[in-house]
């Protein structure tokens, strides 16, 4: 039911281009027949219903083509699960279908100027009006902001913390396309506005208070959770590239994987990659069993695939030294990627924090 | 069949003082009578036919108690591994129903002054005399040297090199006591002359020209496996002291672990023991799976798990301060052992290149 | 008669434009006609005379504002340095008042795709033909090679490999923009190509054999003392701006400022800051010094300032979090940059091992 | 009139056996002899009037030998800067003399079971009876606290923290062996009891209140920056041995040396010693010249020797392999050593804090 080979040789050819230009709209298109957008999701709302490993595996297969394209996945399955997990049944039967077969596009508008890895202290106003709610307020870095249908908003009414859908064609809401000057270029970045936006009560998905701690948090754990997978196919194709370059780069009458130092880098990089990976699969088995370790083995299969990704693309750029600085190089192009997603969805200076907050929970028992 | 409780609390007893004074007798006796020597042989040789994962587990264990008995369940596993591997039927029947019963302590004896990393460089002799051969040379870092009652010997015969059981009581052997300035103290190491000891032909295991690459070589591949697991048993003895350490040892007051710097130190480390245990737990799939990648999975395993105990090890020290230091301070000997981690059954150098050209042989196919 | 103000105002308003379309033309004249082209050349030829010291320090406040900007500095002075330095007295007197003027800008054609790292690779061809050469052949990375007036173009002859000036105005040479998909992206760099240019033989610096030993080993020289230095300010400019946005940014209910892990994290920059700065000071003595140990101490330098610059600016990025991925911001610029200081003028890999080399000398002497 | 010639040869014969059974007596008559004790108090209290330059010089020549021997010259100089800084003319002239000859050895007391970090947290009770004091309390990890003849005691009086001389043969003084587990075994630690130590007024230094800021707090600046350049001293030896054993040890038929792997480690110790040394250096000036920065300066210099300590000696003890866990080995003694060098006179993360605080406050001015 799911279909990758076609986005990841159109990736091959293009993700240079979408670096510069960002993910065409067919591409998009081409996602969601294919079957990549909600896969994870249950069959009756037209999902694949891939379990966690499967969802992992995509996502590191997309991981490894292009990073724009797999947070396309990341970013639309986070509003997917979050919906479906604490949207009513009626909310799950509206959106769900429409969200798998890529009929409508989701994005997540958490981030704002004054709340980053703080989202607690989201500015976004939901003020009620009889039983419709006014949203107001901007929210930045919205990936594929610029082409999404539907925002998954975060914002606060009098009952607390709440977050709702709000669909793109609404009066008031305005979209700004978004650079970055570092990763996740083809990502069609978006600063949102959202001016006295009038939406329905029913757009909430769960009652005002549980926006971050349940909704936002579920839709995180999902993100986390395929960034860190994506985050290993990154750095297993910087690996190739690297290994590929190796193998053919003469210098000093021997190819490059014959000098020690080069080998013993490869060496290296590959050990950080299989123990991403291992933390990955872990991960994996935690989400199956259901298991309440689920959340702190999602946070540090993210921790140590993003820090692999930065750590093995940079090994690679060196690696191919001016080769890798070139502008279609797709090791520079992961080389910026990785930066960031050592930022996204949790910084890993938060990681570190929560996982030592782990540690002394255990340590107390 | 296996019974680690009464070991664990020894040495949680008098770990500090078998650091000072070696491992002491009963204690290797009762590692013998507890099923813990040869833990992985067949039940017809009287082992507990544990498969890798549940050896795995052992190593961890006991690794989190203390790393010289550890050291001796890894040493003693490796010539039983070799034996039951290489050895004939005959020698089998003979030897593994002594060495699971610890009726027979058996130690390595491979590294010489001139051949540490580079064990086809030793220049050990087996000079065949008739049916016999007289072995001669020097041995270094026996662990378990000053107890074993039989070493198993790599040497070069005119046939290429060989390994072979000696028993310690044929004349020609002297037994001298080292000591380590780091780790390993415990282990009762020692330096192993051999005057022209002549040993029967049949105490060959595998013939001349295999010594090396087949007996020696799944000795040391099954010492990388619960060198790794002993790692991570070592690696989380530290986390669980430095945290309980924080939770109790107030500064500024508040409690060390109240401290962001000190509480995001513990999450990292928690991160890096569970990606080695992670690397662990494939290398045992691997190894149960009889999979040809078990070798290289073993060697990654270790190489994280050496690493994770050296550097969680001393960020432990540094978290308890001068009372890791402390001379009973398990946190200072585990400092210590970890080191040694680093060089024995391969140094992490050697790991880096092995790998790299892993890597390469995958990047060439 | 330096003047670096302007410019330095300049970069504090620009650089973000300037790195999207390339250093303006007024800049380069202005970069001129202000004395910081060739500042460390006699006064007789128009220079100011900087010594190493002071030249560094130019460096420093340069890469503090703009990284392309630095590398006008950096590679026109490499060329005025090969010139005065292996030049005769005629092509001093030719050329070095033009340099210092900045009426020629200069820049160095040496990479080729099949010649990096091992300089002594190239292919380029200086074809004798009665009394003057006919160059041909690609060279790549070519800093301002868009604006360039001559080439210092490094080549083989007959008599051995060869450095020789050649103008771009000649039949032959064509320049083709390139762009760095990292780093560098304000600095015009350039394919440049010559089809059978003609030259004057009397535009070698120095005869055929000395053109990389010499010539170009000067230049390298210099380019890594100045990127040395240029570093330093890169990272300072990096802290500068983390401390800055920690000091207001508010998380938690307090400044990240007054989050302990951004303090030490802030604090472990500082030393490395000014550690790879004491080492450029050592190096800026040891020039000045006439010293033997200047070569040897600018490598290090040059290796520990790209390596801090690297490291610091990555941890600028990771405090500013998406304000550092911003495509204004400098700290995502500068992080770009740094990649790139550890390739060029040799990688960090080559200065490992040229100081390893110099490590043993020292032991077997 | 200092004279290390004699100390440094038989730390170089016999360094291993000091570091089993402590400093020897007669080394410690020695060190006074030749005047190394107090080395930088004025001509006119005996001192040799070292220049900081000249003080750090001695203490990494020292640190190359022996770190016990360097931590002799540490302790007593720490006490002696702090009466001469601190002290009124009566205890300049009754105390300085006397130290510089070494007729008294001096020790610090100040770290407690309740304070290490944290002095300010000191139990140590100094209670005035008439015109004396009662002191009690139980100070820790005495550096040649065994040895010492008095101590510099940190306790609490009514006025506030206060620092004062206390004679070690007065009723109620205690005097225990400790032993450390890694490092600074021959500095012969002690556990120091005060039961009710009646000391007059006079051996106060400077009044209640001054006790740690002042006293205490001159006598931590000039111990770390002794520490600094034995640490420097310390990684060079380690990266000389490491040296030379790559010189001559030939693996798969080549000396390590020609290991490519193990020059580049090789090269890169040699940096990070030479950026440590310059940090030194720059401590040294800014010391000599009474800047403000000195203090920050100083803090710099022994966070980066005591990580450089750390780090090339791990790396050293790697590359000697087993030779390095040899119990006579100095790599393994300094292995050790380094450990504890990041923990005294501030630990490495205190060093930290407290440098992030320095960059902070030049952000906000």
């Amino acid at each position: 039911m799911i279909e990758v080979h076609d986005l990841v040789q159109a990736a091959a050819r293009d993700a240079a281009r979408w670096d510069r230009d960002g993910l065409p709209d067919e591409m998009i298109k081409l996602a969601g027949r294919n079957g990549l957008l909600g896969a994870d999701r249950p069959a009756s709302f037209g999902g694949a219903e891939l379990d966690a490993r499967e969802l992992g595996r995509l996502a590191a297969t997309l991981g490894h083509a292009c990073t724009s394209l797999r947070s396309l996945v990341t970013v639309h399955g986070m509003v997917a699960a979050a919906v479906d997990r604490w949207g009513t049944a009626a909310q799950r039967e509206l959106w769900l279908p429409r969200l798998t077969s890529g009929e409508v596009i989701a994005a997540l508008a958490a981030t704002e100027a004054g709340a980053g890895t703080e989202l607690s202290a989201v500015a976004m106003a939901f003020e009620p009006v009889g039983a419709d709610f006014l949203v107001s307020g901007t929210k930045l870095w919205v990936t594929f902001g610029q082409r999404a249908d539907i925002y998954l908003v975060l914002g606060r009414a009098p009952g607390g913390l709440c977050a709702a859908l709000v669909d793109r064609d609404r009066p008031g809401v305005g979209v700004e396309p978004a650079e970055s000057g570092l990763g996740l270029r083809g990502a069609r970045l978006a600063t949102v506005r959202f001016d006295r936006v009038r939406i329905p009560a029913n757009q909430l998905i769960a009652p005002p208070g549980f926006g971050l701690s349940h909704v936002i948090g579920t839709a995180l754990d999902h993100g986390r959770y395929t960034v860190a997978w994506g985050g290993v196919g990154l750095a297993r194709a910087c690996l190739g590239d690297a290994a590929a370059h190796a193998a053919t780069r003469v210098q000093g009458g021997a190819a490059l994987a014959e000098h020690q130092l080069i080998r013993a880098t490869l060496g290296r990089c590959w050990a950080d990659v299989e123990g991403a990976q291992a933390l990955c699969e872990r991960a994996a088995d935690a989400r199956i069993a259901g298991s309440p370790e689920a959340l702190i083995a999602t946070i540090a299969a993210k921790y140590a695939a993003a820090g692999v990704a930065a750590s093995v693309s940079e090994r690679a750029v060196q690696i191919l030294g001016a080769a890798g600085c070139a502008p279609d190089s797709r090791i520079g192009r992961f080389y910026r990627d990785a930066k960031v997603m050592q930022i996204i969805e949790g910084a890993q200076e938060v990681a570190e924090v929560t996982m030592g907050e782990h540690v002394m929970r255990g340590a107390r028992s």
